[in-house]
């Protein structure tokens, strides 16, 4: 396409190389930006480039933080004895939507996937296990990692790994989604839901 | 949702206020920059920081440009007789890709909507009228907007208007899209893709 002038290539080229976004989505987002107040491309601006120059992680989990340690891990209201694994943030603020769990987490920071040259040493998996290790209060660790194949590989890898400490090791429950239809539920959900039936108490 | 970090969080907010982007949206993209080179931020910051202080217009045309001038307007090659009046950038960015089209353009900035507030002064219709008025070479003007409300609006204003200059007004042709089907276009096309039939030559 034949952009009327450069400024707006360059940004239509910048904005669409994030994740989802075309190049006609980003023009739409550049004219927007031209159209509006100018002080509103100045706070984007400003709060990308803060955000990217500026931010923490928490010594301990590796949640973005504001400070060394992130509130999660500094709250000692929370349950000290499970650790939850996840894949990044996005995994936390769901499963703290849910006020389900009271525990703490573990942020990997992404997931063994071969195809993608991701190794276990790219991951925050190394200080998983000196945390582990270092901590008796620990008894339950939580692999909530996503149900795909490189999920399944990362869970399969930690939990081979930490046979050796002595922790439960548990993971989220599969199965068909509440409010889900039968019907329409893939036969591999379908499948694993019946294999590991639930007896009523 | 609590944000694990104030960055975060405002980033978020200030990504979410871009059209057709929620906080959900909103809060990937900006976990993707923190995982991605700090140098995608850094270019797409002064993307638009350049885009919003630098951009200029083309003092005939209106549309966006590097110059005082755009490129169509300076070119010889293109037919001067002819003007086409649109919207915004993205309609002559669609023309300007059917390669049919080699006139001039005329950019309003917009359209009437009472509703939003715009009126005819909001818009660059003033600089239209004393362009056709000064421009003995002008023949044509062509009124290619969008078949809405507020367009229709906008082009039965200006059509009114410019009936006192001695040019041709015409509009773009509305009927059944190319590969449309009789059966599932909307009565009010079909209606007056009959009214507006052709003749074979």
């Amino acid at each position: 396409m034949n952009y009327p002038s450069r400024l707006i290539e360059d940004a239509v080229n910048e904005i669409s190389k994030l994740p989802g976004i075309g190049k006609k989505s980003a023009l739409r987002l550049a004219l927007h930006l031209l159209k509006s107040d100018s002080s509103q491309t100045e706070n984007l601006s400003k709060a990308l480039t803060d955000l990217r120059t500026k931010t923490t992680y928490c010594k301990q989990c590796h949640n973005i933080s504001d400070a060394e340690f992130c509130q999660i891990c500094l709250s000692r209201a929370r349950n000290q004895s499970i650790l939850c694994v996840v894949q990044d943030t996005r995994d936390v603020l769901a499963i703290e939507n849910t006020s389900q769990y009271t525990g703490l987490y573990h942020i990997l920071g992404g997931i063994i996937s071969p195809i993608m040259g991701i190794g276990p040493n790219d991951l925050n998996i190394e200080s998983l296990f000196e945390r582990v290790a270092g901590n008796a209060e620990i008894k339950e660790i939580i692999l909530a990692l996503s149900p795909t194949m490189e999920g399944d590989t990362t869970a399969f890898y930690l939990q081979k790994k930490m046979k050796e400490f002595d922790v439960k090791i548990t993971t989220i429950a599969r199965g068909i989604p509440i409010g889900g239809d039968l019907e329409y539920t893939d036969e591999i959900t379908l499948g694993r839901s019946i294999a590991t039936r639930i007896a009523y108490e």
